[in-house]
């Protein structure tokens, strides 16, 4: 009987499915069926920012009528996430987007994907692009245990002290260590990685996944330091220390 | 002139193309386009096990002619990875393929890509289910830092006292740590977290990402705690720990 309840509770509202977007400009195909098919069906969308959102949703399908599609903005905190899901309590189906890639996985949608589970909201996660996964699978190294840390510190001294750190770990558990860099620092960050390990530990990584300059490569230190620089100047770069070979 | 030779290099080979399967019996959709029309037009294959490969290429291609297509095991260990990379240096491309999602991402696929990285063959990876990233989206936890620890120690012990370790880590950085159980032990793992966890920590569950029985939640030890067994008894179960709303 309790469980008839829950089940007629949970049936009454809507759902909100978390859809992905592509990550480079030319990555339509790396979307799921999924999620083309089922952001086709939705009228109602929660979105870091309502123009990218608007942006993708028409390039995703290209006969979109916005007339009858509602985007509401997360913001940085200030708007109420009950009110963002409250058409969803009404009944009504969500899609929840980010900028790029995979909503709830580094941007402020997972306070809004909190928030339903404590209203009983169902949650559907959709496959699509994650320059963090894709930059795993292409590293070569262990995806048995890995662990990503966003970004890390800017100081050099802090910097260099971290990456001896996480250099330590690889030696100890073989775990793989993933971190990303802003376009303006990448460069930086990669000199410092040169600088700052043995030639004998190794370094993947990886830029504009999914796009039409992709560059993936996974080498050991003393190999990086006897090439030209990569091609990542400019660009967002995914950086993985870890065992070659997993 | 350097580059150019690099670049030739690079051409004369195949390519390496990470190619996900489905995650669930009937996850045909959660493919990416680019990954259903790349492996359309492959003809050798390397794989975890032969057999789960030519069913998946099946399901995927219904007209695919088998007496045109290689597939080549991974085996455990005991296959030389040059042997099986030897079509690409050839300048043949391949596909990878795990029994299950993201080849790379715990399976012994890693070996392969990090072989392929060392004789300079391009790596391509492709966008596919993956339930350890579909679980971090839909837990509602942080994605700004998250660890993937594969399986915890069996023993009662020695997994009450890392579930401890990892529940002062959530309370210190407020990561995401992420793991996964048999389905003959995921309840027992479950009725160990309730056990053991304060009831204001947090705990998200996934069973059957993408498939027809699909179960997600995520809520407080003190809510789990009322509730009803989740219907994860004999289903592979990822299991995450961690803030709710990041």
């Amino acid at each position: 009987m309790a469980r008839l309840l829950i089940y007629l509770l949970l049936m009454a509202k809507g759902i909100l499915y978390l859809i992905p977007v592509p990550i480079s400009p030319d990555g339509r195909h790396s979307l799921s069926g999924d999620a083309i098919r089922i952001s086709a069906g939705l009228d109602y969308y929660i979105a870091e920012r309502a123009k990218t959102a608007r942006r993708w949703l028409r390039y995703l399908h290209a006969d979109i009528d916005f007339t009858k599609i509602e985007v509401e903005e997360i913001g940085k905190g200030e708007v109420d996430p009950d009110f963002l899901l409250q058409p969803l309590i009404n009944g009504r189906d969500a899609g929840l987007v980010s900028e790029a890639g995979c909503p709830g996985v580094a941007d402020p949608g997972a306070l809004i994907v909190a928030r339903a589970h404590q209203l009983l909201i169902k949650v559907v996660p959709l496959v699509g692009p994650s320059s963090i996964l894709l930059a795993l699978m292409a590293s070569g190294f262990s995806g048995q245990n890995f662990q990503f840390h966003g970004y890390l510190p800017i100081n050099s001294g802090e910097l260099k002290q971290r990456l001896r750190y996480l250099d330590q770990q690889v030696r100890r558990d073989g775990g793989t260590h993933i971190f990303m860099d802003t376009p303006y620092r990448s460069v930086k960050t990669y000199e410092m990685i040169l600088k700052t390990l043995p030639d004998d530990s190794h370094l993947a990584l990886a830029s504009d996944l999914t796009g039409e300059s992709e560059f993936v490569a996974s080498r050991s230190i003393a190999h990086w330091k006897r090439g030209e620089l990569p091609p990542i100047d400019g660009k967002p770069v995914i950086f993985l220390l870890g065992q070659s070979g997993g």
